[in-house]
């Protein structure tokens, strides 16, 4: 199908935005009126470069305030509209969104609306376009597609038919069901739009808030399927009004608000991409600096067992058990530690690297040499470079690449049990969209935690199984300025205490955690002074539900970067929450 | 009254927060449990602190989740309550919140209730504590202060009373003027919140978005009016929960909750300032630059006299009937043009400085020699420096100590219309709160703006009459990067077009309007061909609304400055706000 965006989506001047939606390979923009009125390319020259970068202009919008006025204020609508029809003419657009009215209404009258629906579409024939009229969720007496839809075919005009916006339909909770009723030739736009769960007045909402398709909350593909089987053939276009894309880099957000449809359009099955399959697990994590050595003196405490150089990178492997830490200091210059690279375990690393090409992640190139194995990778848009391994069983195909190191003991730890990725504050929802469309990783419970400067946004991603979970972390504003969020890798075991004992012996100094955390952990918990006491002494913290107990430690941060270690029991499935912001206040009384 | 602060309002560790809030004035503190359990810092160590500081440990907070449960859990909530006394006993805390149950309630029963508060009550006082039970706005049985009194009221227990939040009460549109039925000595506490005007869940609402009072559009007056005539005595108590004040100094958001409880201690005339008295106009604006040749030539343009350089500093005086700027380049090295100063006229500036200096508002100091003005000045939050000086008839007092200069003419302007000021995201309701208690003016209508690059948020503050305009402007985030956002002074004129045609006569370039704004104010507006070519000859912008029109004109802006010229018409009162984003884009454009 054809794909569309409405100028608003998008940061910039009319011709930036022309640009960036072209580079992103739309087939088309709607032309959001502001962005025209502003621009100081006339309408030809518009038409121009929109000719050259092959997109065509499907839309003009919106005309608001048209219906269910006054006889005496539909006198003004008329010659407003006719002035527009002679831009659209110039344009060489051919159909023009009609809100539902807003502001001037006074007729709550669906007569009235389709006269002067009517009355325009005449204007509108006349002028050779048409009118493709919208419930607003706002409007004042239309506010629900299936009214409007009344409206048009009360009118009764070839040239007034139907505009759906998924978010005006589905933040109201209507049922999208209802619209298999209606003609596909009386559907004259479709506007897609995703949106998060919240609980606010809708326009705010709208204007605010609104997200490019699997970003969000909404379920699109079956919006998109009840559109499709009424025959319409138009574009798919997105209206997203969102206070960070309107500011952020144009052509990065037409790329994402074009990887949004290109994994709409596989859902509804009008393309199809290589399958997805969520990773099973995870296959390693890079700590990259220009001297990783705190990190390497980490996992060494934490038992890991050092296992060699490679052979032709400046990088080291420590290995425990399934889990999997290269400590890479190539091309790091003055770099301090951080999280740098996520190696996932996927069925089929080629299925999966070609639907991460089909989907425009950007590709990560790494010298590998010919006896080496080579893993598809590519960059997140927070950065991170994502690597796709075959599942192992043992030591991963690559591991032997490392050598001069030793063999490892019989482990405590059971593998990588969650990392948690810092996200710029401009690209979140990309990440989400990322992490999920390309790796099929499932956005689950969404968190917020208060430290001691701030309140971080946490929302985790992660496979159904739980085998595979990330975390996604947006930090205060204020801590852009302060070096940032930590990142950091989380790994699992069956005997944290084993752990924590082991590390203490061999140097490690725990997290501090205060008395005071104890204190109240003994006044919530069914737990003995002594069972507190040994927690204390090895800096462990707890968390318990209905389900089940979680008991886990920090390491100190290292650059960007520290280490936690993790023990499950039962059917617990969080992240110790709680604990959280006793965590990050023990941080930030140590600087990095 | 005493003063006090909940801990959770201000940002970092515990100790940081009792040292800010005794630096700020407050009689007191609350402490928030997670601040307590994240600080390593012992129960006895907070207890020497505050009192070396001369800060009393006024309420432990928050108990949650302790009434209208099953009698297995009441085993816990004892359990818990007995070890929570126990702390308060070593901090000297003698009363604890207790919130209305959100999460374990299974049981919707005054009596239950009223019989588990009665027996934790028996607890409380047998550890010298007590208890006050507050409604939370979305408790899941008692979400109203009228059931939490009545629940209180069968407890019938000495230790145990009410916590009255103002937020709790305000959000939910509950009616205030029924705590006048309750007995002061059974309101243990008052927790005082302001909030934004916002539909959405309240307790999103509440987490994120409350404010100090003064800032937000809850009757705080009227509200703890009604509190104190029920006989209350104890603190005025500020909780407050906000993203931004998460994460901002401390100390300075310290000082601004202590602003406001004196504002609030004023109105409910329980402490007394000196008068507000809102200015009757603008005196004068300050222009700062090392160099600020390019504004000079600017006012030259526009029609402003040179009345010459000032004999002790390095600035100069151009004015245009009532309307004066100060190009100052006293102490700017490598400063570029910025909105420095701006000058008030007040009936009388001893009183409003008095009043600045109550409110504590930090003091400006300028040299000023035997024979000059002496201006009290103040530091608004967002940096400005603004001057009171008397009201005056033609000239102010002050202007003769610029000589060297020529005579003016008879002027086309008639004087500053408004200001508009940048402020960064983390002071705005800091602005707000500082022009509406220090000068008098009152916040208006606010409204977003689109930009090429994101939405400015537009709050504009004034006088009554109108005489006095600021709008306060904070720009999207992504523009702290690129140099943030212009400040500009509007002028007011009777005649637009002839100032407008004078300053091009003399070589100014007015901001340059699209062909396509003058094409669609022809659709939007009954105005002839040759009006509207009339005005694109200038680079005129038009408005229109029921009462009366507006138009006005841009120059370039020079460093971070531009000015505006307007004219209004009939009872217009607003400031073009369809046409800022086409001048935003214009400036986009031609970036500074």
């Amino acid at each position: 199908m054809r794909t569309s965006i409405a100028t608003v989506c998008l940061s910039g001047t009319l011709t930036d935005k022309l640009h960036a939606a072209a580079d992103a390979g739309f087939d088309g923009v709607e032309v959001f009126e502001p962005d025209l009125i502003a621009s100081p390319s006339s309408p030809e020259e518009i038409v121009a470069l929109a000719a050259r970068l092959g997109l065509s202009l499907d839309l003009y919008q919106p005309f608001r305030d048209a219906e269910g006025v006054s006889e005496e204020e539909f006198v003004r609508v008329l010659h407003r509209a006719r002035s527009k029809f002679a831009l659209m003419q110039r344009l060489g657009i051919d159909t023009m969104l009609v809100c539902s009215n807003v502001g001037t209404a006074t007729v709550d009258d669906d007569e009235v609306s389709a006269s002067q629906l009517r009355r325009l579409g005449d204007a509108a024939a006349a002028a050779g376009v048409r009118l493709a009229y919208e419930a607003l969720a706002w409007g004042r007496y239309v506010d629900d597609y299936r009214r409007s839809w009344r409206i048009v075919e009360l009118a009764d005009h070839d040239a007034v038919g139907l505009c759906l916006d998924s978010f005006h339909i589905l933040s109201r909770g209507h049922d999208p069901a209802e619209i298999e009723e209606i003609p596909g030739s009386k559907i004259f736009f479709l506007q897609l739009a995703d949106a998060p769960a919240l609980t606010m007045d809708v326009l705010s909402w709208s204007r605010h808030h609104r997200l490019f398709p699997g970003e969000g909350a909404f379920d699109l593909g079956a919006f998109v399927g009840h559109v499709l089987r009424t025959g319409y053939d138009g574009p798919l276009s997105l209206e997203v009004f969102n206070d960070v894309f309107r500011q952020t880099d144009v052509v990065r957000t037409a790329r994402q608000a074009r990887r949004s449809l290109t994994w709409l359009e596989d859902l509804v099955e009008t393309r199809r991409l290589p399958a997805v399959a969520e990773p099973a697990g995870f296959d390693f994590v890079e700590v990259r600096a220009e001297d990783t050595g705190e990190a390497d003196v980490l996992l060494g405490q934490l038992g890991f067992t050092f296992r060699g150089r490679h052979r032709s990178k400046d990088a080291r492997l420590w290995t425990e058990g399934p889990a999997r830490v290269v400590c890479n200091e190539q091309h790091a210059r003055n770099q301090s530690p951080s999280l740098a690279a996520v190696g996932f375990e996927v069925a089929d690393p080629a299925v999966s690297a070609a639907r991460a090409r089909a989907l425009q992640a950007p590709t990560v190139y790494r010298r590998t040499l010919a006896n080496e194995q080579e893993l598809p990778a590519f960059r997140a848009p927070d950065g991170t470079e994502v690597f796709l391994g075959p599942v192992s069983s043992g030591d991963a195909a690559w591991v032997p690449e490392f050598d001069g190191g030793q063999e490892p003991t019989p482990p405590l730890l059971t593998g990588i049990d969650h990392v948690n990725l810092a996200e710029p504050w401009q690209c979140f929802d990309e990440a989400v969209l990322f992490y999920s469309s390309v790796l099929g990783l499932t956005p689950a419970a969404s968190q917020e935690i208060a430290a001691p400067n701030g309140l971080v946004r946490s929302q985790v991603v992660r496979s159904a199984s739980g085998s595979c979970r990330l975390a996604l972390n947006v930090a205060p504003l204020a801590w852009d300025q302060a070096g940032g969020f930590p990142q950091h890798v989380a790994f699992s075991t069956d005997d944290v205490a084993a752990v924590a004992r082991r590390a203490v012996d061999r140097g490690l100094v725990p997290l501090a955690i205060p008395t005071n955390y104890y204190d109240d952990l003994m006044a919530r918990f069914d737990l003995s002074s002594s069972e507190v006491e040994a927690m204390a002494e090895l800096g462990l913290l707890h968390d318990r539900d209905a389900t089940g107990d979680f008991t886990h430690f920090y390491t100190a941060t290292v650059g960007g970067v520290f280490f936690e270690v993790v023990q499950r029991r039962g059917g617990y499935d969080g992240y110790g929450a709680p604990n959280a912001g006793v965590r990050l206040a023990a941080q930030h009384r140590r600087p990095r």
